[in-house]
């Protein structure tokens, strides 16, 4: 496996020693970091990488690699260790800037700064929830474009997993999910080292872990030495041999591995070792060699380049063969693959939101929602929807939606439980994967349950679309705690989350294809249950729904007001813009379902929906905060600063006086007419 | 156990009827609602009011009542109509008027709306993680309070759980602590009725879930009859018999039994069954009677109101003995059963802020949180603490905390492991049990795992206290992953939650103080990991932090802007305007660790600090729209509008231009000179 097969091959001790030489001194050089994890986990590691993995580090994008995720992203010294020394495009000039500005080896594992990284990790338990939606995409694309003998889509995700990710409510959503859906590719290596931060788990973590795992339909390894090779590359050997559940192998293992005065502590977790220390531990390791200096012996053992290139060789003349055979579903494949829309995208979802705008009628967002899903989907077979146990609420599936259990090649929806953190963590996995553009639906208040899963979409960055519906108090009876108030204001305040809220159906399906359009920033599509006026348009006001905020109704003589609102307070300033010009006041309402968008186009844009020396009003039902920077200093906002209410909808609106009657009142009042 | 013993007793299916009509009728009335849940488990809820429940119907506030928890709160009216026919104060009107505008019969339970709801439930797996918090709280005061002979404190709690929560991530990380902490006392029921909202959950729900709660360390009563009260009755008594592990009773029961044409179908969970149905389902049951219509049968056995007084009696007189016998712990526990604080509260908190505002010299207000943790924990024994595995890092500890496990009695400090949601959650179960202020502790970014718990720690509402370290770049090298920018915006858009972010050990200070007299709703303190420099205080100053903003340095002249700052960028504000002073313009430095304290006051008062003519520019490491509002139309806002990055603090302030040379550079800018 070493590049020069004569030379002499160091013992694996000692190659997983350079792991654990190179991650100390990272660490102590950074004065920052986590040698504990790499440490102990390093032989696990070896083995994985120099027996098992399917890689290629020349090229890291290899659509049929083995997927790898370190979802304790603390021990990112362990991944930037294998990633330099099996040959990936990261200098040791990288690990010796470890966690500094510019640098590709980020404190945490981030996707797209280092070749590599599969996921950005590090909020434990997601990592993992990643890796089952990249198990997932394997299947499900195994499953469409395998053909007999040609297994164009076959590799294993394989995961490090610490205490901490095991202790975290997202696990159990995941791997309860993974079980379900027989994920037999995907191997999880748990490093059972009876270490957290607070000290010795015992104290806090007494589940019996094989058990619980063994619930869920896994097959469970117990009791492996995580320090012991054989063992490890025998218990590779039996997760690989079960295709039908996914693979817990619990290790056995010593935190900080080699520091002899600091190993199975919690002192190791999160500090450097101290130049002490490493000293010890450079003796205890037999590793003489100086900070980030590996001897040509370890190097070439480890180089996986030319083993990686020979594996994709052998791939792409797979590929070849398959691309003469089936031409049709090798262009699907290539073109899903590659993130790309079909070619006519364009022209279709210009006929798709036309379509909707013409359809006039009263209707619920999240049904618009529906519609748009009825359009899109016939488009796009990588669409792949979901909910977490709100369907039929969500409107998440379409005419065209088939359950991934029920015809895996076909399957295009997922029913997730009530998973709301696994389900939008999973999205993020698929999209990661490839050859998916995932969606997620649960109400808008439950989007807190996924709050850091969302938070990480735009983050990593994916191209996930979240469905949130029943967004405001507009849900009625079912009360307070499930009425948002503060989660579209809160989700704007994620750096690259857009977060639409339409008003009717045609903004719905700009918005859907805005979403499908950002193939790779995340969207927030946040809908009503109750039903929402049909607002005629203008072509140019229809092109203008995209900038994300335009003049939908205005008045033949400047403007005495502006109304600004979102979703479903559109239609009650409208209303309310239509008594106030009977009483000769002029009133724009502008609609502004993504302000964010809005906001960031040049003044001279803004200003001419916003006028600057015209008082504004904004409107939603939510809290108040948000806009009362959009409003200015002259402005007022009509919003709800307290929880909701249970009883209908009606009752409600009237109760917190979010009404036209309400604004017509304040229109009046702020210009003293 | 009826009020009239000489009177005919219906059968148990009869009574647990009772239940199914009321339920289903209401649901029918509201056109809104989920008849399933209390159609299904109306025969467990008959067996254990009528059987086990000590309660007192004309005290809901018994301190020593079992708590009865419905965490599938959508299943409200079996609630309601329990609490009726027990003979709280909660009348067949309240009933009728089901989700109905200022009806204390909610769509949801809401603790404070209707007598007896032990807590406010619909969220999936949080009432059952308030629960775990109530168990917790009985176990610890038991062994602080309890004497020989006299077990003041000695009750059980009792929880309705169904699949949806045990799918979600909470349910994992509470019952494993449930496990860990050896709660005998709390005895969950599983309504294992195959279905979901989504259908029947053997497409999403896989789990052995009897082996799975084995798994953490529980007592498993598996395969129960549902439908059966002497199966039920023998499962409570085993489930009584073991005081060390909790017990989880899965019940097979049929969803919306008795609706001969839906039952065990997800038709049933959450709409109205339809008149024809309802007449069926009548026919069934054989329940002849109106809608809200119950005989006087079913009503006296049902009565618990002379049994329940009993009950209470009898503790009383154990009261008035312990109280003879231990006035000192009874004047103790009196005084925290009724949430009050200690007499010398205020005096002693004025002296420990004087001190932490004489204590000069730079520190981490995390630290400063620690300090002052030290000073008014030895004034409050009901403080209980935690931290989600970062202890040293949040600094929650202090030199009197004594892990709940080592040392029960006087336990006051919990190692929750790495769960948030679960932390957060439990806390509002302390708080909602009485005897306990509760504080947790995690990294600001990680309050997303758990933020649906802190919106129900302010809708419910509970005093929890939420501790959040490393509250921005400011923590540098661990990265964008673990730096939160968006949160504490966030945070501020929950209604009823206070945010602090103090500046330093004096803020610190009353924010703390604050914290710990608002004893009925929440407080978030937002701290650094970073060293910030003391600032000096007059008195007049130093009392004025509580406003929540007040000038801390402000010039002779009439100032030409003002700088708003919060947290770490108070300091930095204070160095620019010192930067400004030299050069001729006069800036004003305004801290505001609490906006939507400061900006809640009367127009005029708030004008002092922030007069309407000077242009203001807001300072906070984080996104800016929050501040856009205060600044107003003239003013700008120095902020972090995307993801932090990897590298040391100092470094990242530079990288993001958060320096007094950037507010320097804007002033000037704005002022033009």
């Amino acid at each position: 496996m070493a590049s020069d097969p004569t030379q002499h091959r160091p013992p694996r001790r000692h190659l997983a020693n350079a792991i654990r030489a190179l991650s100390m001194d990272a660490v102590q050089r950074a004065n920052s970091g986590h040698p504990g994890m790499p440490m102990g986990m390093a032989d696990i590691a070896e083995v994985l990488y120099n027996n098992v993995l399917r890689h290629n580090p020349g090229n890291p994008g290899w659509w049929d690699r083995d997927r790898f995720v370190v979802s304790n992203g603390h021990g990112s010294m362990l991944l930037y260790s294998t990633l330099h020394l099996s040959g990936y495009d990261l200098s040791i000039d990288d690990l010796k800037n470890f966690r500094q500005l510019h640098s590709p080896t980020a404190g945490h594992p981030e996707h797209g700064e280092a070749p590599g990284v599969e996921t950005t990790t590090g909020p434990l338990g997601q990592g993992l929830a990643n890796a089952v939606g990249m198990a997932l995409a394997e299947k499900l694309l195994a499953a469409r474009f395998n053909r007999d003998g040609m297994d164009l889509v076959d590799h294993h995700t394989w995961v490090f997993t610490g205490d901490g990710c095991l202790m975290e409510g997202v696990s159990h959503e995941v791997c309860s999910l993974a079980g379900t859906w027989k994920l037999g590719k995907l191997v999880v290596f748990y490093d059972d080292n009876g270490i957290s931060i607070d000290g010795e788990t015992d104290g806090w973590f007494t589940d019996d872990t094989p058990a619980r795992f063994r619930a869920y339909g896994w097959q469970v390894i117990e009791a492996v030495d995580g320090h012991d090779a054989d063992a490890i590359g025998r218990a590779i050997d039996e997760a690989r041999g079960d295709d039908q559940r996914p693979t817990l192998i619990c290790c056995k293992t010593t935190i900080g591995f080699g520091s002899p005065n600091k190993q199975g502590t919690a002192a190791t977790h999160g500090a450097p070792l101290g130049d002490e220390e490493i000293a010890a531990a450079r003796e205890a390791l037999d590793w003489p060699h100086a900070p980030f200096e590996i001897p040509d012996d370890v190097r070439a053992a480890w180089d996986a380049r030319e083993r990686g290139r020979a594996l994709e060789d052998e791939w792409n003349r797979l590929w070849e063969r398959y691309r003469q055979a089936h031409p049709d579903a090798a262009a699907e494949f290539e073109r899903r693959m590659r993130g790309e829309l079909p070619e006519d995208f364009d022209a279709e979802a210009e006929r798709i939101v036309e379509a909707m705008q013409a359809d006039d009628g009263k209707v619920a967002t999240r049904k618009a929602s529906g519609k748009a899903l009825d359009a899109f989907g016939p488009l796009l077979p990588e669409l792949l929807g979901g909910s977490a146990d709100l369907t039929g609420s969500n409107n998440t599936d379409w005419s065209g939606s088939v359950d991934i259990l029920d015809r895996p090649g076909d399957g295009n929806y997922i029913y997730y439980g009530v998973r709301e953190f696994g389900m939008t963590a999973i999205a993020s996995g698929l999209h990661l994967h490839g050859g998916f553009i995932p969606y997620t639906g649960t109400f808008l208040v439950f989007s807190d349950y996924a709050r850091n899963a969302v938070r990480m979409s735009a983050l990593i960055p994916t191209g996930a679309i979240h469905v949130y519906t029943h967004d405001s108090i507009g849900l009625g009876e079912d009360g307070p705690t499930h009425q948002p108030v503060e989660h579209v204001a809160s989700l704007r305040m994620i750096p690259g989350l857009e977060v639409w809220r339409p008003c009717d159906k045609a903004e719905t399906a700009v918005a859907w294809r805005e979403a499908l359009l950002r193939r790779d920033r995340p969207t927030a599509l946040v809908l009503t249950r109750q039903g929402l006026e049909h607002q005629p348009r203008t072509a140019e006001q229809l092109a203008a729904v995209a900038t994300g905020g335009y003049v939908l109704r205005d008045t033949d003589a400047t403007p005495d007001v502006v109304l600004i609102a979102t979703g479903s307070e559109v239609g009650i300033s409208v209303e309310a813009a239509a008594a106030l010009a009977a009483d000769g006041i002029a009133a724009r309402v502008v609609s502004m379902p993504l302000p964010e968008r809005f906001l960031a186009q040049a003044a001279d844009v803004r200003d001419r929906v916003l006028p600057a020396d015209v008082p504004r009003i904004a409107v939603e039902a939510g809290v108040s905060a948000y806009w009362r920077g959009v409003v200015g200093d002259r402005g007022r906002v009509v919003g709800i600063d307290t929880f909701g209410a249970s009883a209908p909808a009606g009752d409600l609106f009237r109760h917190f006086d979010l009404t036209a009657d309400r604004i017509v009142r304040e229109v009046r009042d702020l210009l003293g007419r």
